[in-house]
Formats: C-alpha cells, sequence, structure tokens
C-alpha cells in the first residue's frame, strides 16, 4: 500500500513524559492542503483543542502541519494558551508557513503545566528528520497507555488514477468520543476544497469513532483532522466524493475498532450490533447504553451469557422498544428469545466467549428499520490497576 | 429505639438461592395500612414491580403486607407474571388479606424461571414466624451480594406524641436508581392519607435513593415502599407532615449512602457535593456525571489527587458552566482553583484519601444557587471479579 503522496512525518523524544519514548511528532503537506476538524463536546476543552478550532475557522480549513505532543494534555493549565500559540508560531517558522496553519493536538495528563521550551528546542531536529516514510513513528509517539500504534489504509480509484487515505489514531482510556477519540489523524492526497471535506470527515466520524466507547468519559482533548492535499492531481466529483466519504468511513470504523480492541486493560473487544430500532439514533443509542454497561463488560470479561444483563442495560437507554420482542445473540448463538431465555448449552456458549472478539447481536423483531454498529471493550482488573495509580 | 407500633416480620429459607440464607420475609400491618411505592425507570420491569404498582392502583393505596424474595429477579420469565399473582393470593389467603394487599417485590437473577412452590410451600411457616421484633431478620434476607444489613430509624413529635419510622434496604450492584434503588422499605406507624403519602415518598427519593450510583446501571426491579398504618393513633398535620417528609428523606438518604458504602467490591464510599451550578438539577447532574465515572472511581480506589479527571467528568454532565470559576477540594484540600492546579501536598493527600470515606467538593464560584450531594463507592478490582462471575 503506497501511503498518500505529498505528506511527511517526523517524531522525537522532547522530555515531557517521562518513559524515553518518542512524544513530540509532526505531519507536514508539501503544500497547503484543505483541513477539516472534529473535536470534543466535553465542555472542558484544552488549550490545543481550542487553536486548532480557531486557526482551522481563520485559514478558511487551509493547513500545511499537524503539530501534535503525548504525555502532557495541555489542558487546565495556566499557560496552557500561550504555550500552544508559542509552539505553533514556532513550527510555523520552521516549516516557512503561516501561525494558522499549524494545527495543534496534545493528549496526556490533565492540568500539568507544559514547559514550551521542550517543544521549540526539539522542533529544530524533528523538522530536519521530516521524511516521507515515517508515518508509524508518528502513530507510535502519539500513544499513551496505548499498547499497539493504531493505523488503516485505503486506496480509490478517481477519475483516471487513484487516490489513497492513510489515518492513524490513538486511544485506550478516557474514551467515549461522541464526535472524536483522543487523537485520529488523516491525510489523503486527493484533491478536496475545504467546503466538502468538513461535512465528509463529520459523516464518517458519525459512523465510527461516535460509535466508540472504552469507558463512558469524553476527554477534554478528543481531535480528529482530516488533510487533503491534492497531491495525487485528482480531484473527485459529487459522485466519487460519496464513495470518497464511505471508504473513508470503513477506514476509520477500522481505526475506532482498533481502539476498541487496546482499551485500557482490555482482554476482548465487543461489537454490539442493534437492530430493529424505530431509528438508527435509537440503535445507536441502545447499543450505547449496552455498551457502557459495567455489569455487561465484566460479565464478557468473564465469559458469562448473562443475557439478563444486556436485556436491563438496553432497558435503560431512554429509547423505546418492545422487550417481549427482543432477541439476544452471544458469538452467534440465541440466549434470549422473544425476551425470555433461549434453551441453549451454557458451557459451550461460555467456551465461545473466551475468543478475543465478542460478538452481541441485539434484534428487535418488527418493522423498526434502525441499525447501528457499536464498538467497546471488555472490563477487567487490569482497567482497574492502570487507572488507580496512573498519575501517580 | 422502638420500632414503628403495629407490624410484623419474618423471613425462612425457601431454596430460591443456593446458599443456605433466608431468601423470602414478609413485612406484615396488622391493620390495613397506607402505602406508596416508586419504582425503576427501566423499560424492562420485572413481574413483581408491574404486579406492585397494579395492586397500589387497584387498592387505592392500602396495603397489609410486602412479600420479598431474594435469589432471583423474577424478570424476563416465560411465567413471572402467573408466578407473582400466585404467590401473592397465596399470602393473602393465610394473612386473610385481599389479593391487591399483598405489595410484591423480588431481587436476584434476570431471565430464570422461579418455581412458585418454592414460595407457596414455605408461606404457612413463614406466617406463623411473623414477630414485632423481626424486623432485621428480613432486612437480612433481602440481601443478594451485599457484604452488610442496612437500616435506619427516626422518631418524630407529632401533635401529642411520638410516630416512628423504621427503614431497610438492599443495594451492591446495579445501582443507579434515579427513582428507587433495588429494594427499600419503610415503615411507619402514623397515620397518613394515601393521597399524601404519595408525594412525601416521592420527595423523599428524589432527595436520597434518586442520588445514587454504585455503576450506572438502574435495576429492573428497584422497588422502594413506605406504608403508614396509624398505630401510633397520631395523625400529622399539614405543618407536621413537612417534618415528616424532612425526616424520612433524612433516614432515606442514609441508607442510600449505607447502599454505597456497601457497594459491589466497593473499599471506599464517596460523597460528592456540587455547589454554585445554575439550578438543582443541573447541580445533580454534574455530580451523577462524576459519580458516574470510571476514571473518577478508580483514581479515588488509588487514593490518586487526579483532579483532571473530576474536571474532565464535569465537563461531560451536559450542564452550562464556566471551568475557569471551579473550586475542587478533596477530603477538604483545594486540588483546583479557578480551574487551574491549587498548590498541596501530594503525598499528604494522598494518604487522606485513604481513609473509608471520601468527599468530593465541586465548587462554582458566582451566584448560582443549585446544590446537590450525591452518594457513589470506588471502583476495585473486586467489583470485576464479583461480577465476571456472578452468574455462572
Amino acid at each position: 500500500m503506497t501511503l498518500p503522496l505529498g505528506y511527511r512525518y517526523a517524531s522525537i523524544y522532547a522530555g515531557i513524559r517521562k518513559a524515553r519514548q518518542d512524544d513530540l511528532a509532526l505531519i507536514v503537506s508539501d503544500a497547503p492542503a484543505s483541513a477539516a476538524g472534529v473535536f470534543t463536546r466535553n465542555l472542558v476543552q484544552a488549550a490545543p483543542v481550542r487553536l486548532c478550532r480557531e486557526n482551522l475557522r481563520v485559514s478558511g480549513g487551509r493547513a500545511r502541519a499537524i503539530l501534535v505532543n503525548a504525555g502532557n494534555a495541555n489542558c487546565a493549565t495556566r499557560t496552557g494558551d500561550r504555550v500552544a500559540l508559542a509552539t505553533s508560531f514556532a513550527a510555523a517558522k520552521l516549516l516557512k508557513a503561516s501561525a494558522e496553519q499549524i494545527l495543534p493536538a496534545s493528549t496526556g495528563v490533565i492540568g500539568v503545566e507544559l514547559d514550551p521550551k521542550l517543544i521549540t528546542r526539539a522542533l529544530p531536529d524533528l523538522v530536519r528528520k521530516l521524511a516521507p516514510d515515517r508515518f508509524r513513528d508518528v502513530a507510535n509517539a502519539i500513544l499513551t497507555t496505548d499498547l499497539k500504534p493504531k493505523t488503516a489504509f485505503a486506496d480509490l480509484s478517481v477519475g483516471g488514477g487513484v487516490v489513497r487515505i492513510a489515518g492513524m489514531t490513538k486511544g485506550s482510556g478516557m474514551i467515549q468520543p461522541r464526535m472524536a477519540t483522543t487523537l485520529g489523524f488523516l491525510v489523503t492526497d486527493a484533491a478536496i476544497a475545504p467546503r466538502d471535506l468538513k461535512p465528509i470527515l463529520a459523516a464518517a466520524t458519525e459512523r465510527s469513532y461516535n460509535r466508540l466507547s472504552v469507558d463512558g468519559d469524553t476527554s477534554t482533548n478528543d481531535t480528529v483532522v482530516l488533510l487533503a492535499n491534492g497531491a495525487s492531481g485528482l480531484k473527485p466529483n459529487a459522485g466519487e466524493r460519496v464513495m470518497f466519504r464511505e471508504v473513508l468511513a470503513w477506514l476509520m470504523e477500522d481505526l475506532a475498532e482498533q481502539i476498541a480492541r487496546d482499551g485500557e486493560g482490555a482482554a476482548k473487544e465487543i461489537t454490539i450490533h442493534v437492530s430493529g430500532a424505530r431509528t438508527e439514533d435509537a440503535a445507536v443509542q441502545i447499543a450505547r447504553t449496552i455498551a457502557n454497561s459495567p455489569l455487561v463488560k465484566t460479565a464478557i470479561a468473564g465469559s458469562d451469557p448473562n443475557w439478563g444483563r444486556i436485556l436491563s442495560a438496553a432497558g435503560n437507554a431512554g429509547v423505546a422498544f418492545d422487550p417481549s420482542k427482543v432477541d439476544i445473540f452471544l458469538q452467534g448463538l440465541r440466549v434470549c428469545e422473544n425476551g425470555l431465555a433461549a434453551d441453549f448449552d451454557e458451557s459451550a456458549l461460555s467456551q465461545k466467549l473466551d475468543a478475543p472478539s465478542c460478538l452481541i447481536r441485539f434484534a428487535i423483531q418488527g418493522k423498526g428499520k434502525g441499525e447501528a454498529r457499536f464498538w467497546t471493550c471488555d472490563f477487567t482488573k487490569r482497567y482497574i490497576e492502570i487507572n488507580a495509580s496512573y498519575r501517580t
């Protein structure tokens, strides 16, 4: 798979986090790219989230680079805005770009001052390291408690040729994006105007990152950015842009699923499929409520086919459905029929639930067309261990 | 403390749960009592919840007895309604009461058929055991994964004498009542008409059980019932009924706090106090969102003064406030001032957080008058252990 043309990448250890692992990275488009972003809906928003949004507004959706650090969220600190501004400005100077074309992003601990010198000192070396093949270095540098880097790639035929999309993301904890996860960066060499890019990213995010929850907490720093620099020389027409949106959504679903699989402490990925709800929104709401139930997540951790907890969780979704019309399937086996216990081999199913992927199907019989998939992970002792000691 | 006059209690082991521990109980008022109930808002409602609500409607808020079992929720089963009806009917016959004056309640596993014969066979012995001093036996019999029985008592001067209130409850897991917890039974010997009793119970529940969450899951069986049999011969007037409501709320807050303290796997009780919100509802919503954040609950488990998670959780409450006007206190120590890190001794505070009770104060400066207390508990490995193996 070829990476999108016209981008360079670099990462470096700037000393922001204690562990000696790259914590500062750049994604640079050789030419100004169309850019769109979706951001956290948390009322408390980190300084880089505010500046990133502002820069996209001022530049009319044009960007040269994404400047990202891990190890410090640059959120709820005295100097946050100044740090975001100063470091973006320093990067702009080195890249000979205007300041509003640098999109900042941060992830890490909240409420600890971030020393801008750590970043400005490391920037010249970082810029020198920029190379077209260092995509994976950046995917590694943005991780926090993630165990694995998360990337996805796609090609799409457009007119006479092919455009490429590449994405990277990080997740792990404080994950219930609703509109973006902690960090997700997508680059393409298709030529798409900013006004077309924005709805494409919004629609693809709605179907992917917005259907993901690790622990029900929405972060202060959630940011997904899509850059489209046109380096392929190909400009999708209206019909092709619909295809582009579908491929992008598919790629982002893949990234969201990777986040679920690598959720903090997770031993199992859980995919929840709801069908027969009145609307798609209702299906999402039922799936989200099942996904956020600690009782469902611990039952899956214990390979316990405890469908009563799934039915009870769905009943709390605030969405109308007839419980006596519900069938529930675990790993393809029917465990609940018409809202009542189905006849199934409990020990055989328990074994099937030991698999690293678990599928919960919640099927409401009848005429409802609302359907949705949602991703989460099980809830294990390891989650408690990680989060009872993350900061101290 | 004298128990309310005119009530008798009994419990027995009927074989509903495997562990040989009483699992069937009766609370009987010698004369028909005024009765009010609040029930789960879960769309999926157990058979005894539906029958209890129906009986209160048909009887016009009069009841002779509460018939309760633990070990089986009698929910999402083929025969649920028949079982609830048949067992209430059998109890009514033995107590020489009309069937609609028996209020049924169940707690335990969902989706497993409950054999009514276990109950009807045990009922004659259960009725024979009825005695005025067996209140605590019943408080023990209704427990499931609870470690401790939960009771509270109060006296109140009315006119020429004293009326008494006694309450018992169970909790542990699947707890976020919104209007009632798993089970709560309150008896008083005051004379209060059914039409006055209902709003009194609703108001007291709103301030107590509705501000409690162990794991954010609302059960299918939540039931709180208040009986008022008038055996004291004293009838509170309108002003005294306001006092009665306040004392009842105080007593129910005590019970709610006991549930938080004994939350599944909990090592620490957490009280969250929010002030300065625009309205009381907004304060409750902020407190509830903090209480349900696994990241906050695990930080408290680890004695980690990670106030950034508290601020971030509050930002997800869907309630408007200015983060730069927020002070956060842990165990009385200010850890966040104007939305930023305050200067505090982290290791000293971490030691204070090792205490079995933790107080989080979230104070929004300004003119907002909305204030609320909310109870929850920390999130430990033990919760995972209990819930990964509850059923199998």
